[in-house]
């Protein structure tokens, strides 16, 4: 049985702990936060604490808090023992106290509260300093998720890049198209769909072999009429991007 | 009970002739196609003819041919009545001879012969210049999908517009993904579940609102880190999305 200590009251927190309550090797023996906001959210037989002092010991102590306060919590962590992980996608390692047994538990997702998702479909990345903290880590990440990967924090700042293409950047490519919807009174309802079916495309098919549109095809001709209609930053967009598109697929 | 003559062989027709024969007022009379290509995938009990002067007398004449073929076909139409659509979102109704009762009935989906799709799901925009024709192509769309929308052909131009930032470019956002997987020996299969969720959001979302991420943050020294990591046209696309996010989203 892996004892863990979840602090945070957050939407990550939120779904390990649910992830956790499902396991038969994974132990939630505390919960902390610094205010107990959530708490209806949050099994009430999952004993919590609000002061760092009281923390219980365990054999992992999860971090599920804001960047921003990870360094400041550890200060006051210095009498655990156990391996300390925090589960941030886009700080290294590193931000975490030498002094410690270190890691880092990412959920690649973007998590939130009222949303439905089984874990055991999102991705772990996991990272650890010694062999038995990764055999550990590993055990415990295998019980929440079906994909455990391993990834070191040089790595996973890269993959925090990759990220930002795949979701902050494609979801304003669907800001854009809601916006040219409203100004021309088109319903974005009608192209709901497409995004949708784009997104599961590329669950089986490479993004390369999924491209479709006038830039791929170096329909130019459409190009330009489509050029004509737009102003602009979504012009800007609308250039560079079918400049890139086609750039990336030589003629055939 | 609507006839229906369908020309075509590809995508569209294939989910078109589909869809028909679950509906219980449509009657799919005859399929003409040049060369009587993918037969195996239609209904054998459907009469088919690469003659067009052998066209069946019908209510509703579906194109479901490419863009550049359509004018041609429509030169070796001049003998039928009824209603004649195309099923573009491309082309202006007007790409039909104005000799015809002609309309527009165009699936809003990005559409294959090797996937499952209901069309009930995908929103067709349609247009026609009478008010006869327009009851006549609403009964019919309104048997193939539950969301059925009248579009003119401008509208419809900025639909197509549109549909480019929701396919094309958030698609080729997953090529970025993948490209900056690959050259740091990532798998990229950790962030599909993210891209899935992406588009997920947005169904229930207002794209505005499901905004995250360094540029929405106005958070200048995570933007600056991961351009530094980024070189050429990918380096080009981070900046200009992200300071368009950033313009889209003033600071609270």
């Amino acid at each position: 049985m892996i004892k863990v200590v979840l602090l945070g009251s957050g939407n990550v927190a939120y779904h390990l702990a649910l992830a956790m309550k499902s396991t038969n090797n994974v132990e939630l023996v505390q919960r902390y936060s610094r205010k107990n906001s959530n708490a209806q959210l949050f099994d009430s037989s999952i004993p919590h604490t609000t002061d760092l002092h009281e923390i219980k010991s365990a054999d992992i102590y999860i971090l599920a808090i804001k960047d921003e306060a990870i360094a400041t919590v550890c200060r006051s962590l210095e009498h655990i023992k156990g391996l300390l992980v925090h589960t941030s996608g886009a700080m290294e390692l590193n931000v975490l106290d030498s002094r410690f047994r270190r890691g880092v538990l990412y959920p690649v997702q973007s998590l939130s509260i009222d949303q439905k998702i089984d874990l055991k479909d999102v991705p772990f990345a996991i990272e650890t300093e010694t062999i038995e903290d990764q055999e550990l880590l590993q055990k415990l990440a295998t019980e929440l998720s079906h994909h455990v990967f391993e990834l070191d924090s040089a790595k996973r700042e890269k993959l925090h890049v990759a990220a930002v293409f795949a979701n902050n950047f494609s979801n304003f490519m669907f800001t854009c198209t809601e916006d040219i919807c409203k100004e021309h009174e088109i319903p974005f309802e009608i192209l709901r769909p497409l995004i949708l079916e784009t997104g599961r495309k590329v669950q089986y098919l490479q993004p390369m072999d999924a491209q479709t549109g006038p830039a791929r095809r170096h329909d130019q001709d459409v190009i330009e009429k489509h050029l004509n209609q737009l102003k602009g930053q979504q012009k800007e967009i609308y250039k560079l991007l079918s400049l890139a598109i086609s750039n990336a697929y030589k003629r055939e």
